[in-house]
């Protein structure tokens, strides 16, 4: 088991930003400058061809840690931010791109749906070694409540196999603007902590149907779907339960009485 | 025009209950016992069956008076609660009971929808004369801004066409659990107001494809689906901006500067 390697350590606004290597993958921890004792940690999916500390991720990690005193991790995904692209990604990039130019729909799924299932497939073992190595830090520990906070598109790709598999995962946020595929669905049907699943009600390229289907595949008792106009790269989400994952991650670590 | 005329009047735990009739259309005002002047008015819709002061429907009137401070309006929608029902009222409940005992939901759903459409075409001038009414009250006034809670099923129903023929309401909360018709899509697509839609995911007779519809058909730039799993009758709204109507309705009613 690798354990977590810190390499390069910044401060400000009451927010401490350590980047860290656990093996070869590069991730990024957000803290309270003055953290309480295991904290509840959330794990922040990147979309595609983005990385984990695009200054959008970056101002959400913040405001995570400001607001509810929490952790906030994030890691590059295979293929993005500063990890190296194999032939195969290069490949499925410049297809997808292909497609585009051409109008050519169909295809562009197709590709994008071998890509992401392959690229989740390598995510997953990556965040649960994270994972791992997190809870090896004393002020995180075994302790914490885990919780996704993975946003839409590609963050959710990893995050649904990613929270099936591992049931140190208490409380998920997911959301749509990406192919969904079986794959994807059957994982949905085993994950049964709560789910707030948010859903771009406009998008270009991705059925809105096949979302719904996603969402209604979550066997979780708690699920809220939640739908504001717009396509998932220009989304302004209005009227959202920003403590959705504050709350569950708050409760999950409370004291057994 | 029918001035409003108070029949009753209670008080209790900080909300002022009083019973009115405008016409002979009976209806309730709930206000809070010290009601700054002009403040906001909901106008409450009540589900197919019930009525104006279902202990549901007066608990969600007093906690949005203490809360925010608004008054909240309910009335009988015709053949309900205090109303007389006419023979077609009769023939319409006979028939949607029959439907349902023999499991025709084709029938069901045509009886149901022929007899909400031509309630929905009773009740709108009856809410706008209601409406007239209590802004001849002195502490509601011309100035005090407008919204529309309707909550889910027949109040909805009424709420759109209403919502789309009174420019006075300046938000409205809708939602789905009953069958949508041509008529009521035409409404919603005038409406361009903020809106909050609800949307019960499962429901035993309301196809889910009906209410994604008619939520897409608003013409609102700012519009909201928010879905928990249930059905209409025994739905937990989890996770909703409780804040929706408030934050409009406090905005339409700030000084213009």
């Amino acid at each position: 088991m690798h354990s977590l390697r810190f390499t390069a350590e910044t401060s400000s606004n009451g927010v401490r930003e350590r980047d860290f290597l656990v093996g070869d993958v590069p991730g990024v921890l957000w803290s309270p400058e003055t953290a309480s004792d295991h904290a509840p940690v959330v794990l922040m999916g990147h979309g595609g061809g983005l990385h984990k500390k695009t200054p959008a991720q970056a101002a959400r990690a913040a405001d995570t840690v400001t607001t509810w005193g929490f952790h906030v991790v994030a890691i590059d995904a295979p293929g993005h931010g500063d990890r190296p692209r194999t032939a195969a990604d290069d490949r499925a990039r410049d297809q997808m791109r292909q497609a585009v130019t051409a109008g050519d729909k169909a295809r562009f799924e197709a590709v994008s749906v071998g890509y992401t299932t392959a690229l989740a497939e390598r995510a997953v073992p990556e965040w649960q070694a994270t994972l791992d190595a997190l809870q090896q830090l004393p002020e995180i520990g075994p302790e914490a409540p885990i919780g996704y906070g993975g946003g839409v598109s590609m963050g959710t790709a990893i995050g649904i196999p990613l929270t099936a598999a591992d049931p140190r995962i208490v409380a998920a946020v997911f959301g749509g603007g990406f192919f969904v595929y079986e794959s994807l669905l059957a994982a949905a049907r085993r994950i049964t902590v709560p789910v707030q699943f948010l859903l771009p009600w406009d998008d270009e390229y991705v059925d809105r149907q096949s979302s719904l289907t996603l969402f209604d595949a979550f066997a979780s008792a708690e699920k809220t779907l939640h739908a504001n106009p717009g396509d998932h790269r220009r989304i302004r989400w209005i009227g959202l339960d920003q403590g959705f994952l504050a709350g569950h991650l708050s409760r999950a670590g409370a004291p057994v009485s």
